[in-house]
This record gives C-alpha cells, sequence and structure tokens, in this order.
C-alpha cells in the first residue's frame, strides 16, 4: 500500500492507494501553517487514510509521497520555500520517515498532479499536465516519471508574457500568461462575493454579461496559449489540464478546443499539429494530486530530465 | 574524414571534418533548384571539399550529413517538403549514398546548425539553440543528440504569437515571435536597399533615426522573449543565439542581455533563472551548420527523443 499527501495551501488530502491506483482509504485534515503543524497534520492525515485502508485489508505501508506547492527540492526531500503555509527549508521527508516508517518522497504539487493524471488517464510517451489553478504552471511526464529539465524549473509557463497590454503579474512582468488563465487573478478580475467565482463568471457570461463574455473569453485564449507553448516549444504528444479551473470541466475543455480548432482553420501550420485533438482534460472525479502524490512516492532513483 | 552539407536556399557549404572538428576542405556552389539539380550540385559540392581533405592528408570518407531547410524525415532521410528549393518527398539520402558511396543522413537546417553550436562551443547538458534567421525556429540537443519532441516538431517557437496588437504572420496568426524577431520580417518592415538591411537598421538606430529604434528595440524584446520561452518552458541549460540575425555580433547578444537583465531587475523570479547568464551567441568565425551537418552524419542509431 502507498500513501500519497496532497497538501495544500488549506487542506490535506491524503489517499492510501492500493494496485490499480485504488484508493483504499482517505483522509483530509487542515493543512496547519509553519513546520511543526504542516508536519503533524501530514502526519495525522496519513495515519487516518492508512487505518481505513488497512480495515480494507490493504498490504503493508511501502511508501509515501507527498505534493506539496512551492520550491521543493525532490532529491533532498527538502521544501526550500513555500510562502502559503509558512514552510522555509523544511526537511519534510526526513522528518516523516521518522514518524511513519516508510520512505517519504517529496514532490512539487504541479508535478505530482502530472503523474497522477498521466497514469489515471493511461497515457505513455510524453505529456504535459497544464496546471490552470490559483498560478499558471506546467508538469512534464515521460515514460511515467517526472521531467524535470537542467534546473528543475520547466513548466513555469505562467510567467511567459502573452500580452503586452496587459496587467503587471505578481511576478514583476506585464501580461503574464498566469494573469488571463490563472484562477486566483481571474476571481479578482471578476470580483463579486460568490463562493465559485468562475462558476459565477461563466454563469454569467451564459446570461450574456459583457464583462463576463470578455473575461472568460480571455480565459479561454490564456488556455489556449498554453497548449500552444507547450506543444510548439516542447512538443510533448499529449497536454493535460487541470488545476481548479478544469473543475469548470466541459464548460472549459470544449471551448478550449473550439478555439484551438479556429486558430488551426487560420493556420495551416498549426492545423498540421493537432492541437485540439492532443487537449485533454484530467479526470474529475479522481483525486489526481494526492494519487500523484502517491505515485511519487515510488519513482525510482534515476529519473528522467535532461541530464539522463 | 566526414563530410557536411549545409543546403541553404541559395549556396550549399560542404566541409570535409577531420578530427577535433577541424575543416581539412570546403567547397561552395549555387544549391540548385529542383530534385536534378539540388541532388547534382550537392554531390559536386561534397566531392570538391572531399578532394580538397584529400590533398591534405584527410583519412577516407566516413560519412555524410545534410542540412536542409525545410521539412525533414530525419530517419527516413526524405526531404519532404522545402519550398525555397522546390523539393517534394526527395529521397535526399537515398541518391548521395548512391553517388558517395557513404552513409548519408538528412537533418532539419536548425537541427543541424544546432549540433554544430552545442560541439563548438564544448556544451554539455541541455541547450536550445535559437535561430535568428529569415525566420525563427529552435532546435534541441541534450547529451550531445538531436533532440526532437513526440513528432519531430520541437522548437517551432516562431509560431508563438508574443504580440496580439502585432501584425498577421504567414501561418495566419498574428503577432508571432518570427514578425518580430525574424531576419526577414525586419528586414522587410525596415525596407529601403541596403546589401545589408539589418546592419543599415543597426546603423540607422546608432544614429538616432526613431523608426530604426523602435524597430531594433522590438527585435531585442523578441529575442529576449525567445530565449525566455525556451527556459520557463523546457528549462535548458543554456540558449545559443544563431541564424543571419546573430552576424550583427556583440551588438545584438549584449542588447539581448541587457533586456534580460532589465527584466531580473523587476522579476525576483526571473532573477533566480539567471537568464542572461545562460544566453550565448554562436561562434561567428566557424562554419557552424556545415560542421553540424557533419556532425548529423555521425549519429548513432538512438537518438534522444522524448520516447527514447
Amino acid at each position: 500500500m502507498r500513501l500519497g499527501l496532497d497538501i495544500g495551501g488549506t487542506k490535506v488530502d491524503a489517499v492510501a492507494l492500493g494496485d490499480d491506483l485504488e484508493v483504499l482509504g482517505r483522509a483530509r485534515v487542515a493543512s496547519g501553517f509553519g513546520p511543526e503543524q504542516v508536519v503533524a497534520n501530514a502526519e495525522a492525515a496519513a495515519r487516518q487514510a492508512a487505518e481505513v485502508a488497512a480495515a480494507a485489508g490493504a498490504t503493508p505501508l511501502e511508501s509515501v509521497g507527498i505534493g506539496i506547492p512551492g520550491i521543493v527540492d525532490a532529491e533532498a526531500g527538502v521544501v526550500r520555500h513555500a510562502v502559503n503555509l509558512g514552510l522555509e527549508q523544511l526537511e519534510l521527508a526526513r522528518h516523516l520517515e521518522q514518524r511513519l516508517g516508510a520512505p517519504v518522497r517529496v514532490e512539487n504539487d504541479v508535478n505530482a498532479a502530472s503523474l497522477g493524471a498521466y497514469h489515471l488517464l493511461g497515457l505513455d510517451g510524453s505529456m504535459a499536465y497544464l496546471n490552470l489553478g490559483t498560478g499558471v504552471a506546467a508538469g512534464f511526464v515521460n515514460d511515467g516519471a517526472v521531467w524535470r529539465g537542467a534546473r528543475g524549473t520547466a513548466g513555469e509557463i505562467g510567467h511567459i508574457p502573452v500580452d503586452p497590454t496587459g496587467v503587471i503579474c505578481g511576478c514583476g512582468q506585464v501580461g503574464c500568461l498566469e494573469t488571463v488563465a490563472g484562477g486566483g487573478w481571474v476571481a479578482r478580475k471578476w470580483g463579486g462575493d460568490a463562493a465559485l467565482p468562475l462558476v459565477d463568471l461563466f454563469d454569467s457570461a451564459d446570461a450574456g454579461d459583457e464583462r463576463a463574455l470578455a473575461l472568460r473569453a480571455e480565459l479561454f485564449e490564456g488556455a489556449a496559449a498554453g497548449v500552444r507553448i507547450l506543444i510548439l516549444t516542447a512538443d510533448v504528444e499529449t497536454v493535460v489540464i487541470g488545476g481548479g479551473v478544469a473543475n469548470l470541466g466541459a464548460r472549459l475543455i470544449d471551448a478550449v478546443r473550439d478555439r484551438l480548432d479556429e486558430l488551426a482553420r487560420v493556420s495551416p501550420f498549426l492545423s498540421s499539429l493537432e492541437l485540439s485533438a492532443r487537449v485533454r482534460l484530467v479526470p474529475l472525479d479522481r483525486p489526481v494530486a494526492a494519487i500523484g502524490a502517491a505515485l511519487a512516492g515510488t519513482v525510482p532513483e534515476t529519473e528522467a530530465s535532461w541530464r539522463s
């Protein structure tokens, strides 16, 4: 049995995974803030999920994988910088190995979700996971393993400017992809106090609200731009869209494919790349990030990167 | 001795390479147009370069590599589509193997130049070669071999739009990177009848011409954008700038580095990626594309791609 912990800004989602990606146990607790709380809460979530799995007859614990937002040194098992959780240079793997008695691997949350999406969709070859979350970033998986790039920063496409006339991004540049396709930015631009700002945005657009239509079109354009950047630059076979914005489901993916088809109609070059056929939505009914974290826990020592 | 043929739109540049990338023989002939001329002229250039090398005591011919613009099926040795040379589905490798009696490999011209740049600069790990030629495209090299992507189209970043308020690109989209950083577009926008339009542009900018200053700034911005796209997406260790525009030398590379440093000053995130330190200029005093073609002729059967 393998444990996967998806440690988010507010909650930890823990799954105990059996064979064939079957979830045998699950638990959710608050993430906490600062190293003591985050470690303690992660341990609690792990134990709870493991207990449920044991009651269901799961095999003994083999490994633990963690997906966490921020700058992660996967080789060292160290969370170097995670502002939302109040963590700096936390040796998360070592702490949890001591408490849980199994090997622990730590992975950036987007990379973990990438692994989850890849395996849940039964993909092979190369894939980029385009995370439209609060921010925008991509993770790469090739032949089943996370692919990091030379310095571990592959996929930071949220900070590629796409509109020189756009807004100033948190990173300091103007018109970054994240400012038009990131859930945080879109929600902030839309405003209001709906519990689900993007659903409210889409409902308003469907009802004909001009401002909503414009903002939503910008989001579709941005998502399509992200797919285009990933395929034209890295030529991955598949791009899977995930993250909070992806919970919009068909309302998002159909429109993104329509936009890619529209571009293909004006550009024979783009048409030859079959962009809309190569983009998919993450499965919305599975805990993709937590399952991916569990898979990250079992990654062999030799990982895919430019250097291997 | 290995032969390398850089078949361009107007001329073939042939080099006979000894050990340590030493050029032992060289020849230049017109490329010709259409399959019969292109094959015959390539053979003539190859023989001329080989003769010079033989007279200099080179070892017997081992392999032939060709770099050619257009859509190339490297595995099959077929030039599927090269408009400027009037070629469609030409089995170039087979024809030249029959005439020259040595194994022949055919590679896209940007990929060939990428190999040349990588080895001439003594690089290791991962590199993207940003070709600022008539158009804009990139080639990837990792651990000494060309890296193609899933469908062989990795690096087509010239058709990533960077300015939604820009001009309509030949590919049908608006504001592609190629329209601001490609030599063809920049020369066309500048106009005039100078023999070297970009030199004329840079000289006019240095003299304070407003239109020249604006166009040149757009080129610098575009080149910097290309470097940023390659590193943020694919996280290559090094980006080498080459192609006709690169012949501007320090006038180009110094300004591109300055622009990247300027961006780093407004963005701690970009600053952490050390973009300006990771960009280099191709050696201007060597026949990079022809040498790269010769190296492409010796590539082992197992090449780097997403699938390996």
